[in-house]
């Protein structure tokens, strides 16, 4: 292994991932924002409980009160004087609308000065809730549109009508006042009405595609629910501004940053990446290899999600067989290496984050009689890699927004 | 289909070709050289009559005497006073033995200032050959390592001590005369000893490897075999200038400089490309989407030669197969497009080139009921690209040196 450029990569990887941990990401989010009036604090999701902490630390008591919603066991202590409360996440629960009850009416009775930090995060969704109709007949329709065949986007059009807060429903409530939303994003290409069904995003869909997913579907409906599909949801919000953070882009970006320190040039190829995990690592193998000898420091990156095809009974991840498919590529070059992690630190069923190769991988592997081809048939890159230490483990890191790739060369 | 794109797709495909033509090719490499003494032209191989066609275009009566060696069929008409031949392809046979031997007795009684021009090009390796033992012993010791699973490296370090003029061995009959070779590559990566196995480059095997060889394989073989593998080939030409032309890199040059012309900024990624073909579309698809809307005209240039996975039994081919694989990651895009095709006209067993797509590609598919999954499962890009327009026919081009695949975002 080539020692200097392993160590690069820890660094570029650790920086990385140090960059989406929600509170550097909501830090991020804050600076050099200024509020007019009074400031409060509503934080839902897996990670609101360290959002809110963020928000807290970099404000202050400038932030008037605040509740805030995650799930069971991942409240860590009090804020100043929030109102912490944890509810069931992947279903709602009483305790999920009970605890949007008490941020409705936290937001109640604001003015056109004041401002409402709203903290969103994964699994929002569940958390924060407030159903226009039972809970039973929200669910007999879920499993209506479910068993029928309707994709995501007709059960979203249908269930953003039959909640309070859901389709922009939220910001809509908090009018007069300002919201000032900071969304952690988990989802490629950042959706912003898919994440938590967008409480603080104009709804695009309307009543009469409600009506007609309603009619194909032949779906039964209570009075009370075909009167919330005849509501529209709010189409434009002008008291709303979003910020997204923590996403996969600032995960690529906080890479390339670190890549420059490091005196590479960043070339940053995608951030949606989503193609075969292997066939990445070859192409990210061949563009260093063309790019070798040409007395250019450079460093590719590509974030996303790759795929894994399943052909054997090996153990692995994505990020590892992305490694270490480009390793062959790689044979005999001296600076040069590509690795990949998860942004999570873990990478499949596996305690490593992803994986790392460099010149020298290759020839270690084949010292080993192991070969490239044959392990990643095998999908068993987690064993080859432990034998050449081009394991990347970091522990589970607090944050998900998918994996980043790099490919460095030293010229 | 977006036509203005189309179109300048169309632009780029051509303009790469023509820079890879056999007569383009060694124009360019002829540019600027002056010869001080006397030149003679030796040709071999499938792009022989073009390239000798070419440098007599070039220099005209400047060249004294030229011998011609390339396939049956091949050569076109009389080329000034050459001696034009042909011969046996991918067997070598009398033909191929004679017309060697006539070149060999040209390049003879040359003085240092003379130069001999030596044009070579795919299947060279069976069309200039001067065995040393008899073509029954050459193909008996052949059939032995392949027998014996041999690998190609192998088979090469012995076969050319067995040839009078492969392994640097015909410059080296030249001398004192200079050699300016001027090659045109049609394998990833230029390796020179490789393309008709290196007449006129150095060779790196040595006796003691291939003694070691005969050992390992336990060979049968003749004494006069057994003398030919002790008689080391020349490690070190002083007398020869060789010129790469032509190959897959000049392809990306090419299609790399008319995107700059066109206004869009060339961003090379490789020219090794090797994974597999609709892995590569995907990521060439995610690469765009990622660029979009930033306000930069960019084309991203892969060249090289992707391999198509067959799970169905439909028509198609690799450079259809990898553009069609970008059509769903570029679907409502405005000023987007990928195409890729191959610089001999030819991709799978069709009538095309290659293929094109755009951001309207996904939709128009789908309105004709097809997925780019279910299209690409059934190994069918051909029928499917041929319904919206998106295949790329050119007819034979007379050259092959790979693929090239371009992807262009306006802003």
């Amino acid at each position: 292994m080539d020692k200097i450029m392993r160590e690069r990569a820890d660094r570029i990887v650790a920086a990385s991932i140090r960059a989406v941990q929600p509170d550097d990401a909501v830090a991020r989010a804050l600076k050099g924002v200024t509020f007019p009036g009074r400031v409060v604090l509503v934080a839902a999701g897996k990670a609101a409980w360290q959002m809110a902490k963020a928000a807290r630390d970099c404000l202050g008591d400038r932030i008037d009160s605040g509740v805030v919603v995650t799930k069971y066991g991942h409240v860590m202590g009090p804020i100043g004087n929030f109102d912490c409360r944890e509810a069931g996440h992947p279903v709602p629960d009483e305790n999920s609308f009970a605890a949007t009850q008490a941020a409705l009416e936290l937001v109640e009775n604001l003015t056109e000065k004041d401002t409402v930090l709203f903290l969103l995060s994964g699994g929002g969704s569940a958390l924060f809730e407030k159903p226009l109709v039972p809970p039973e007949v929200l669910q007999d329709i879920t499993g209506q549109l479910l068993a029928c065949g309707a994709d995501i986007v007709e059960i979203n059009t249908i269930r953003k009508r039959l909640s309070a807060v859901k389709g922009g429903r939220f910001a809509e409530v908090c009018a007069p006042a300002k919201v000032f939303s900071i969304v952690l994003s988990d989802i490629l290409g950042d959706p912003l009405d898919m994440i938590a069904s967008g409480p603080a995003v104009p709804d695009s869909t309307t009543c009469a595609q409600a009506e007609a997913i309603a009619v194909k579907y032949d779906l039964r409906l209570t009075e009370q629910a075909k009167d919330c599909l005849r509501a529209e949801t709010p189409k434009h919000l002008d008291n709303v501004t979003t910020q997204i953070t923590g996403s996969v882009r600032e995960l690529c970006a906080a890479a390339a940053a670190e890549c420059e320190m490091m005196g590479y040039e960043p070339v940053l190829l995608t951030d949606q990446l989503c193609c075969q995990a292997k066939e990445a690592g070859s192409f990210l193998g061949t563009i260093l290899r063309t790019h070798y000898g040409r007395g250019r420091k450079l460093a590719f990156l590509a974030g996303g999600e790759t795929v894994v095809q399943l052909t054997g009974h090996g153990k692995g991840g994505r990020n590892q067989e992305l490694a270490l498919a480009a390793a062959p590529a790689l044979e005999g070059l001296t600076g040069v290496c590509v690795f990949s992690v998860g942004s999570d630190g873990t990478d499949g069923p596996t305690d490593a984050a992803g994986g790392y190769v460099d010149g020298e991988t290759n020839r270690a592997l084949n010292a080993r009689r192991l070969s490239v081809f044959d392990v990643l048939k095998d999908n068993d890159a987690y064993h080859a890699l432990e034998q050449v230490g081009g394991l990347i483990i970091t522990g589970p890191t607090g944050t998900n927004v998918n994996d980043v790739a790099v490919a460095l060369v030293d010229g």
